[in-house]
Parts: C-alpha cells; sequence; structure tokens
C-alpha cells in the first residue's frame, strides 16, 4: 500500500470513529438461586421475571402426588455451567449442551421433532409452513435425550438457540476445519449450549430432572397440573356442520349418522349458530335456531353433545359490548374488540352470559377459533391493555387465558368440557382443549401429533376434505388414532359417507374409535395422575433407539449450498397410550417402514408377530392403519358395536385383548366420565391380569374392580389374539 | 346461573387479581421536531435514536447538487397526524394512510410489490420463501402510490405495519360486516395508519416529498448519497468458475470464451482461491494459484478482471487472525471469528491486508458472501461487540459497513469497483455491490429486480443452472437485462454454452448485453446524479395505472379459509434505465401479458408498434426476451460486436437507435469509466436529439460532445427502428 491510500485509509477510519461507542452497558452476570420447588422440580428467577407468566396465566397446581411418586432425583445440570446474563435490555440464558445430547420440544413443530441445530423464535402464530417457531403453542419448554427438561416461563418472544451458538470462549470448540479440502467441513460445527434470549427484564425459570425424558416430561406436566382428562364423550366422534346450517339442517344430518350408523358424540356448530360472526355477538341466530333449548335437548335425546364455535372478538351489536368496550385492547380485530381476559371484571361478564346463554342451555363446550394469529389480523405487538399488558405478551397468552376461563366455568358447574382451541403455551396440560388449524399437510398432521407429547399440549389432525377417497380414508383413520376424532366440514359439507367407495372402512375405523374408549380414556387418567402423555413421539419410548448420525449431504447450488446433512427423524409414526404404536398411511403409499422400539411387537388386528427392535416394512391394504402392540400388553375394548360412546349408567362389555408372549398387566381406569368427582376421589383403578399358569400358559384373570368406586363396566372377557 | 355457579366464577375472577397489574408504565407520547436537511426531506429524532443508525454506517454524504434540481416541496402529510410514543419500553410510530394509498418498499421483496396489507419484521436475512420481512436489505423505507417516502433509520428488527393495525379510536374506522351473510365481509378491514414498532430507545426518522413516488425514491437515493456508478467493465459480463478451479483451469475456461466468441469482463473466483475458506484466510493458495499476479496481469491482458468471493469470519490460521481477535465479536461463525467493521482499527487492518494482497496485485472487487443469515449459522441476536454493538445491531448493519469499508479502500486508490454482496440495507444507493443470494426461482428473481428500485438496491438474478435448455436461455435472457449480468457456476461448473440447442441466442444476448453498454452506463450516471434507480417497478413510472381493487376471494377450507381477496400487483415486468420495459419469459410460457404505461409503446428489435397503455399479449419466440421501447426514445448501443465492454481510450462507435413517432433527447452520460474523476467533474452529457423537420418527419441531429470533456466514442450513426 502506498503512503498515500493509507493515509487515506486512516482517515476513513477516523471519520467514522463517532461510531465507535455505541456501548450499551456491557453483559452483567445475574444469580440463578435454585429452588426445588417439587420433587425434581427446581426453579430460579433470573433478572427480574415480569408478573405475568405463562404457568400464572394457565393456573394449574402442581399434582403434588404424582410428582411424588416419579420421586426425587438430582439436579440434572451442572449449576455453575447454567448461565443468566443481562445483555443489551434483555435476559439471556445458557445451559450445557453435551455433544450427544439430541433436544425435543420448543413449541408445536409440524416438520421435525428434533430440535438440535435449529434457532426458534417462540411466538404465537398460525404455523405457515415454515419452522421458525411461530407456531399454535411455541411452548419453550425443551426436552433433552440426556433426561432433563428445561422451561423458560416467559410471556415473550423467546429466542432460543438450540445448539447453535459457538462463543469465541466456549470450553468446547469445534474443530476448525477447511471447506474446501476437508470432507468433514460442516455447515453447522457443534455447539456446547443452549442459549436463550429473553426480550423482558427477566424470567422465571424451570429445570425438571429425569433419570428418562419421558419423566422430564411427566414432571412437566404433573407440575402445570397434570393433564386433562376429558368427559368420556370427548374421546367419541366429532362432527362439524357447514357454517350456515340451520338447526334443521344440523338434525337431519345427525339423523342420518344414526340412520347410516356412523358413531357420533358431538356436534360442532360453525360461526353461523351467531346472529353476527367476525366480530360475534355471542348470541343465538333465531332465524337459523329459533329454539335452541330444544335444539339441544333433542341433541342430548339422540345422544349427541353441541360443541359451538366462536372468536373471541366482540361486535358492536352484541349485548356484551357496552361493557368489555372498555375493558379491552387498543386495537380492534375484524372490526371486534379485544377483552382483556387476565381482568376478573372481563371473565366474570363473558362467563356469566356464556352461561347464562350457552352453558346453561346444555352446551358441552366451544371450538376457540382465531387467538393464534395472523400478525396482520390480530392487534400489534405494541397494542395495550386495560391490565397493563402489552400486545405481545398478550399474544403469547391470549389462548391460554381463554381456555382457562372457559375451563373455569364449566367445572364451576362440575361440568366436564372438551373442546378445540387454535393458541395454547405452557403449563396448557390440565386444559381441555386439542390444538388445530388451518394448514392441511396429512404428513405435518402426524408430525404434530408425535411433537405435542413434548409440550403437554393436545392436537387433532382434523378431516375436511379430501382430492381423493383414498387420502379420505387415511386421513380418517389417523384422525381415530388422535385425541380428538373430528370431521370438519365447516366449509366443504362433507360427511363420513362422502367416498362412496370408502364410506365401509371408514364407518369401520369409526366405529374402533368408540371401541377403544376404555384403552384411551385409562391413557388419559394416566395423562392426568402421572403425567404421561397420551400421544407422544418414539423419542420419548424407553426402547427405542435411532441412530442419530447424520448423513452427509448431497452439495447442490439449488436446493443445498452448504451440503447440510440430514438428521434421522422419525416423525411419522407415535405411541397412543401405554401400549399402542400407530403408523399412519399416506395416500398413495401402499407400503411404509415403521421403526419398532426394543421388544417384541404384535399387529393390532390379528395379533400376529411383526418384529423386534428393528425397522420394518408394512403392506396393511387400504382398509387398514398400521397398529402394533408391546408384547404382554393388554388393550381393553368395548364390546360389541357402539354409535356413541356408553352414557353414564349405560352397560357396557368389555373385551380385554392379550398381545405377546408375556404376561402383563393394565390399569384399567373409570370415573363417573363427565363431572370432577373424580378430584374428590370418585375413580377406580381397575388391574387387568395376565399372568403364566403352572404349565406355562399365560392366562387373563378375572379382574376385581374396587368397591365403593365408580366402575361402569358390566362384563369383561378375554380374548387373547397372539396364537401360540 | 344459579347463585354458587356465580359465586364460584366471582371467586374464579378474585383468585386471578393478583394478575391483574402488570402494569407497565402507560404509553408516553413522544415529541417530533421536524427539521428540513435537504430541499424536501425531513428528519425528526423520535425518542432517543440509538448512536448506530443505518445511514450513518453506510456512510454516504447527501447529493445536494441533485436534490437541489428536484427542487423544494410542501411536507407531504399532515404533521399533526404522525405520532411517536414510548409503549412498553419500545418505540412506537404511526403515520396516516389515506384509504386508497399504495405501499411499496419495506425491503427486497420477492414475492410481493404492494405492501399494503402486510405485516413485516424488517430482518438481515437469507430469503428463505417467506415474505416475513426477513430479507437481503430488509430497508426500512416505504414509498407510497400518493407520492411521497418515508424511512426508519433504526439498526434494529424493526416491525411495520403497512396498513394493518386497526386502533379502536381510529378516526376512520372501517365498517362492521356480519361473516355470516355480508358479502362485502373482508379478512382485512381498512386500516388508516402505518404503524412502526422500534425494539429500542428511539430512532431518526426521515420523510422523503415526491410529488411523485419515483420523486420520492430519488430524493431517498440522493440523500443516501446518489446512486453507485459502476465501473464500465462491470456492466459486462461476469462469469464466475467452480470453486477449486486452478489458475490453469480458470485461464483455460477464460481462453473458451474468446474463442468461442461469447463477452466475458469479470472473471469471478470462488472459494478455493484462499488456502483455506468458512472460515477464510485471506490468503492465496499458492497449489492452485502459484504465482497470482502473473495471473492476474495475464487475465488482464485478455480483457478480464478478476473478482474473488470472501466472506469475513476470520481463520485461527490466517495472518490477520491474532490483530483481529481482539476486535471480533463474543461469538464464532463457521469457526472463524467476526471482526467489528465498525471499529477503524479493523478496517485499517483488513484493509491494508486487501490492499497489500489483492488490489495491488489488480483485484477488481470481491464477492461478499453470507452476511445475511441464516440465524444458526451467524451469531446470536445476544452477541456482543467491542464497539458495543449488540448482534441484532451488527446483523442489521454488517453488509453495508463491509461494502463501505471496501468501497472506501479502493475509492483510496482512485479505482472504482464493482462486486457482489448478500445483505444491505438503508442508505446503499452509492455503495457498489450487488445483491444475490441462494434462492432461484427465475419469477421471483424478476419480481426481486422490481422491487429493489424502491429501496436503493440492486440485485441480480444470477444464473447457475437450469433443467433445461429453455430456462437456462430465459435466465440468461434475464440476468443480460439486470444491473449485473452474471454465470455463477461455482457448484454445477456451467457455461454459456452448457446448453447447446441456445448456444447461439444466449451469445446473442450477451452480446447485446455488451452492447447495451452506453444506454445503461447512462441509466446508472442518472441514478448516480438524479436518484433515478435503473431498474424499477412499473408503480414507479408516472404513466403507469393498474386497477388496484382487489378481486374476490375463493373461499377454500384447505387454500384460503378466510376467502382473501387477491391484489393486482404487475411484479414480472420492469423499466431498465429511462425508456425500457422488460417483460422476461419463465421456462414453459410461449406467451405473456404486458401492461404498457400511457403512451405509444414499440418494439425494441423491430421498432414495431405494440400497444398504448393498455395490456398486450406477446409471444416472442424462444430466441428473444421481450423488451418494449418508450415512444421517442433514443437508445444508445454500441455499433458491432464486442467481447467486452471497450477499455478506456479504446474506440467505440455507436448506433442511435430512435423508436416510435414522436421527437425525444436523450442525454449520453460519458467519463473515464474506472476512475473517481466524475466526482471532480470530469464527466459529459451530450444530447441525442431527434428532431421534427418541417416536413414533418423525425432527424436524428449530429451530436455535438462537450468539449474539454471526456467521452470515448468515435462516430454516432442514427438508425430509425419505426418505419414511417
Amino acid at each position: 500500500m502506498n503512503a498515500s491510500a493509507r493515509s487515506i485509509l486512516l482517515l476513513l477510519g477516523v471519520s467514522l470513529l463517532a461510531e465507535r461507542s455505541h456501548a450499551q452497558s456491557a453483559p452483567r452476570d445475574l444469580t440463578l438461586a435454585w429452588a426445588e420447588v417439587a420433587p425434581g422440580v427446581w426453579r430460579a428467577p433470573a433478572g427480574t421475571p415480569e408478573r405475568v407468566s405463562l404457568l400464572g396465566i394457565a393456573g394449574g397446581q402442581p399434582q403434588r402426588d404424582g410428582l411424588a411418586r416419579i420421586g426425587n432425583a438430582p439436579f440434572p445440570l451442572s449449576r455453575t455451567e447454567i448461565r443468566a446474563q443481562r445483555v443489551d435490555g434483555k435476559l439471556v440464558l445458557r445451559f450445557p449442551l453435551g455433544e450427544s445430547e439430541q433436544l425435543y420440544g420448543l413449541g408445536l413443530d409440524f416438520r421435525a421433532l428434533q430440535q438440535r441445530g435449529s434457532v426458534k423464535e417462540l411466538h404465537v402464530d398460525h404455523f405457515g409452513g415454515t419452522d421458525n417457531g411461530r407456531t399454535h403453542a411455541p411452548v419453550p419448554f425443551y426436552v433433552s435425550s440426556a433426561g432433563y427438561g428445561v422451561l423458560i416461563d416467559a410471556a415473550r418472544y423467546v429466542t432460543v438457540y438450540a445448539g447453535t451458538a459457538v462463543r469465541t470462549d466456549s470450553k468446547h470448540p469445534p474443530v476448525v476445519r477447511d471447506r474446501n479440502l476437508d470432507k468433514r467441513w460442516s455447515a453447522q460445527p457443534t455447539s456446547d449450549a443452549v442459549e436463550v434470549l429473553v426480550p423482558a427484564s427477566g424470567a422465571m425459570v424451570y429445570v425438571f430432572a429425569g433419570p428418562t425424558p419421558l419423566d422430564a416430561v411427566r414432571r412437566y406436566n404433573l407440575y402445570s397440573g397434570g393433564g386433562v382428562l376429558p368427559p368420556k364423550w370427548g374421546l367419541g366422534f366429532l362432527h362439524r356442520v357447514p357454517t350456515l346450517f340451520t338447526a334443521q339442517q344440523a338434525t337431519e344430518e345427525v339423523a342420518q349418522f344414526a340412520a347410516r350408523g356412523y358413531p357420533l358424540d358431538v356436534l360442532g356448530l360453525e360461526p353461523g349458530w351467531q346472529s353476527a360472526s367476525y366480530p360475534g355477538t355471542f348470541v343465538w341466530d333465531r332465524t337459523r335456531f329459533p329454539d335452541p333449548d330444544a335444539f339441544i335437548a333433542d341433541m342430548k335425546r339422540r345422544g349427541v353433545r353441541v360443541n359451538l364455535w366462536m372468536n373471541p372478538y366482540v361486535a358492536p351489536s352484541s349485548p356484551l359490548f357496552a361493557t368489555l368496550a372498555p375493558l379491552s385492547g387498543s386495537y380492534t380485530v375484524w372490526t371486534g374488540i379485544v377483552p382483556d381476559f387476565t381482568l376478573p371484571s372481563v371473565r366474570t361478564a363473558v362467563l356469566e352470559h356464556f352461561d347464562r346463554e350457552l352453558v346453561r342451555r346444555g352446551v358441552s363446550g366451544y371450538k376457540l377459533d382465531e387467538v393464534d394469529g395472523y400478525d396482520r389480523w390480530l392487534w400489534p405487538d405494541h397494542a395495550t391493555f386495560p391490565s397493563g399488558l402489552s400486545g405481545e405478551q398478550m399474544r403469547q397468552i391470549y389462548g391460554v387465558a381463554i381456555q382457562r376461563a372457559t375451563f373455569d366455568a364449566f367445572r364451576a358447574r362440575d361440568q366436564r368440557t372438551y373442546g378445540l382451541v387454535r393458541a395454547s403455551n405452557a403449563g396448557a396440560a390440565p386444559l381441555p382443549y386439542v390444538l388445530y388449524n388451518d394448514y392441511y399437510g396429512h404428513p405435518e398432521f402426524i408430525t404434530a401429533l408425535a411433537s405435542s407429547g413434548f409440550i403437554g399440549v393436545l392436537w387433532t389432525p382434523e378431516v375436511r376434505s379430501s382430492r381423493t377417497s383414498e387420502e379420505w380414508l387415511r386421513r380418517m383413520q389417523s384422525v381415530c388414532f388422535s385425541p380428538l376424532a373430528m370431521l370438519n366440514a365447516w366449509s366443504d359439507g362433507t360427511k363420513p359417507w362422502s367416498f362412496a367407495d370408502v364410506a365401509d372402512p371408514v364407518r369401520e375405523v369409526m366405529r374402533l374409535r368408540i371401541r377403544l374408549l376404555p384403552y384411551l380414556y385409562s391413557a388419559f387418567a394416566r395423562y392426568h395422575f402421572d403425567g404421561v402423555p397420551p400421544v407422544r413421539a418414539m423419542a420419548l419410548e424407553p426402547g427405542f433407539r435411532v441412530e442419530q448420525s447424520a448423513t452427509t449431504g448431497a452439495l447442490s447450488s439449488t436446493d443445498n449450498p452448504y451440503a447440510v446433512a440430514t438428521q434421522r427423524d422419525v416423525r411419522d409414526q407415535f405411541v397412543l397410550g401405554d401400549d399402542l404404536l400407530v403408523a399412519p398411511m399416506f395416500a398413495g403409499d401402499t407400503t411404509r417402514t415403521v421403526v419398532l422400539p426394543s421388544g417384541r411387537w404384535y399387529d393390532f388386528y390379528t395379533g400376529a408377530f411383526v418384529g423386534a427392535g428393528e425397522v420394518i416394512t408394512v403392506k396393511p391394504g387400504r382398509e387398514r392403519i398400521p397398529v402394533f402392540v408391546r408384547d404382554g400388553a393388554i388393550v381393553p375394548l368395548l364390546a360389541g358395536d357402539w354409535l356413541h360412546v356408553p352414557a353414564p349408567g349405560e352397560p357396557a362389555d368389555l373385551e380385554l385383548r392379550h398381545y405377546g408372549a408375556e404376561p402383563g398387566v393394565f390399569r384399567l381406569y373409570d370415573d363417573d366420565g363427565t363431572t370432577f368427582a373424580y378430584e374428590r376421589g370418585e375413580f377406580s383403578w381397575t388391574p387387568l391380569v395376565v399372568s403364566r399358569a403352572a404349565d406355562g400358559t399365560l392366562r387373563g384373570e378375572t379382574p376385581t374392580p374396587p368397591s365403593g368406586k365408580p366402575f361402569g363396566y358390566r362384563t369383561l372377557t378375554w380374548r387373547m389374539m397372539t396364537a401360540r
């Protein structure tokens, strides 16, 4: 460089010197004082947590009995390696991460279960096809394959760097490689930390011990209040009719279900039940529903509950408007005001109205729509609310606040509910709502099912329409093995029999859904009392091992310019209850692979052995969704055919299926099925036992229901599914 | 509601009362004191602007002569309707928005030009297929169809609600409609404001007057320093060879261009020129390039400049490492340190090294890769830098800081440069870099071209590979009508003649590119001196009117559940220079529609009349990209065939084409083509005039270049393209 060029460069340096000291205060270390708040659950405030918290809004009380049953465990991480700092006016957290750990959770995910290597900006929103943290339940909780969980309880757009950021002062720095020539070069050098950016003054941080990943999830669910126990009818079949259906049209459709022999437990009415919608009046439309009481009573006689669609944005013409206007946010949504559901006065006003107009009339629950997104429809992040919450905070908690409020209103009547919601967050396990959305990818819906079990939420892969009868059948099969079996015909007017050539197998799987009630209900009881998610990913199965080593990516200037490796991620199968492995089929496929956990597995329908701890290929035919059963498992089904789940007091017989070569025990749960008496001890667990006789044969023992406790089943008949 | 249920509800309300007062300080109004800082340009600090700003980093000085030529204008908005508030610790701005205004800008956009109705979180990132504000140049500047522009100068992730948020206290509230029955219901009620959320203590805000949208853009560009004037060779053809090519392989490829008659002005070397990459050493690899000086000198003899790929992350083995390590951020990128380019000492160290190792040897410029994203590869938002900038701030300015620093180093040698960069932001108009990315949608590339003109950046729809020869030809045609005509074969090893059956028309359009130099160079001079973007969307054309009324959306439960209407958005054609309208063809299409602005338009190739202010359908055949010329326009081309743009002093003849039935004037710009002498007055504007003679015929006058000023053309020959 010649002297003049150099002096010019130096001059340039000087001329920009004014920019030099933007220096905010340097990062400041914050102390984390961990307190064990339940067995294997620790909490520490980091910085100054805001007054609103996700768990606080969800409002659950820790299920201390269940937590005690899991028992104590040591703090699962090195406390000194967990760091909190104040940086750029925000809270930054760092958690250690071992080289071989895998991470799961961080929101309801539709594309991937493994989160290591991703950055998620957790933000309540409609899932729009991109896995960026904007999702219906962006729960800031992750669980590690090393057997612990971490929750950042902040009602903010939290960004999680899940093993991506590499500090210059890392104690485990990745190897430096030359991309020019070193084949081992990777676009993603190994990071030794999970880092979390909370754009707030602080947050409450929780750590959940294992020892297994499932244990960590269980502790998280139990600390949230234990999982929801739906009313029995909630586990039947739900059908939503087109938006402007009248009472008469709805009645005719319900009659068709009965006439054609398709089960139905809940009828969903869409916006047309209201006198106006978007924004809503929360008042029955008397042209379409002249006599709501008579309509609901007639439905009840037919064994069918009524569920009502709503979103929470209130029309000026609603009787609620005058009361709520001063208690609402500073922006409208679809010209409706946005009530601040964190205010007791809002909850009281809304729930009194709901109680009078809806619950008293017999309405069983709600579909709470559009509490998730999109940005361009909801309030902006800088909206203000009378409670003092910002738009950002309200966005993160709105769905949960409404779930909680409506749940409490039903509970006040000692009546369970089970409905739908489009937004949730941390602490939602006890809330009687199932997530759904507008997206409609069948494979993504199954990944969401598997994903839901990491974060204490439920998901339904609802069926709306299909291009082909094959797709219709495959979707109906999937939804019948989910937390909420639903056909949502709000726009398409579809019916289970819409595709004539698959009308029979659709009816068959819908009936199977009803027959599964004793098994499913016990699975949900496990969710409630033990924190075990009824639907969960394979990564939560103790005996499940998949080679996690990444496969090398092929370089492509258009598709993969950084030759990013793909990780093995088993996201198209899931576990339902204790012992069923469900492997849905997607339209166009005639075969699929299934990754079996360790131990021997059997075909659900035939009892035949299918494999043990291996990857199998199945060709199930069109009629059946592949379902597999663990060795020694007992699956209680309703005997006979049912068009509704049994009503309270309705006699029902059970078929107790045993699979495999091993003895086993199933704990059959029962209670009244509709009230909260189970919270007052009114429930029963009945052991169903298959033992090995002296001659080596397996024999089902005669079950002994506990006396003086609810038990709704009449005869119980063993059926040994696996031939000797 | 019975009394007990009611009392329980009330109790629930009370029990959650603790949540009630999260109350942060209520929104606080901030004063905006507007100062006119240039003709038609006003500035006001809102709150306390941070010390780092986008314009400050870009470092341009307002082009006051050009601004004076546009002249004064009244403040284009109602000052009292512009509001600033402090909300939730952040700055919120509100600007009035008329019911029929359309909005453009808000970052380089690949899918849409019209922004009204969108929410953009402006964030430097790779465009990943979703129009959410994450893009290579998320410039927080918008221009309204009403003829003004607004810039929020904040180096933060700014969220813009572009006519989406509706306040409860709006003075122009949208009509409340019932979605059940009112066909006029819209998912997007009309908002009367643009609202901006700046997550910082404040920002500098600018308003640019019109009267036309193009005038507002011109004022923005001139205030930024005026648009870049590239060296002439930068407007030729650039070819990038595969990443591990040796000097010998590169030389052979360059020889092939000459032997086959394909133009070539710049050779791009990819990571393999360095001894290691990702992270880089910034040192020549002596196995692949044993004698860089000889290689570059040989290239220069062949009329070819050398451009070098780099990203700024420094390997431990680099000679720069020891100096830069203490001057870098707290995280590594691909195991390389991240120098803080806002520090003068970093710029001095880096540029001294570059000057010695690269510029002194004759390197003409750089391709500055990966300064944009992705989140999982770059530093986290909470990274810290020695200058005091946060990771978020650095993310927003990094690309611009490096553009500025490298530009200044070339300028210190009085040598122009022209290169590539993957991230930019506000104020970048004077910087000699063109944006590119890894995305590869041809239609999206064209929308990006149109979009770039709103926000003071340049974009190249680079060609890498193609599935078919038709696609190859269509992409090559497009890139030859862009700011940087480039084939980037870094991964695919493609060459212009890779598809034999289109090798001839590819050569033809590449040669046409070179012949267009006088026209293109004048267009860039207009960018520099007058702020007129050389490539721009139709919405900036004064005579362009498209019916903006939205078409009703069709309801679909899967594709459009809110029946969202689609707006007319002409995003597949653009204007190049003063008078050319380019309408690219995409593979698979044989015809397309073209929306012509008012006035009569003519075919570029034949001079034939094609239409006037109407939508025409063209069927151009494979060989040609549709290009249209305004009535009376004059297009100067190099005469004859060229394999490089003319070197300084190389004699060149011009063909002056006139189109249409009207007289016209074109101002032909010239200067030495390679230095900054033009900044010292060493340039010429030569009027090319077609006038109407007394007999009514059109006649090209003999041009008179200004004496004593640079003018590199020898003979100028008129060619009247449109037959009388």
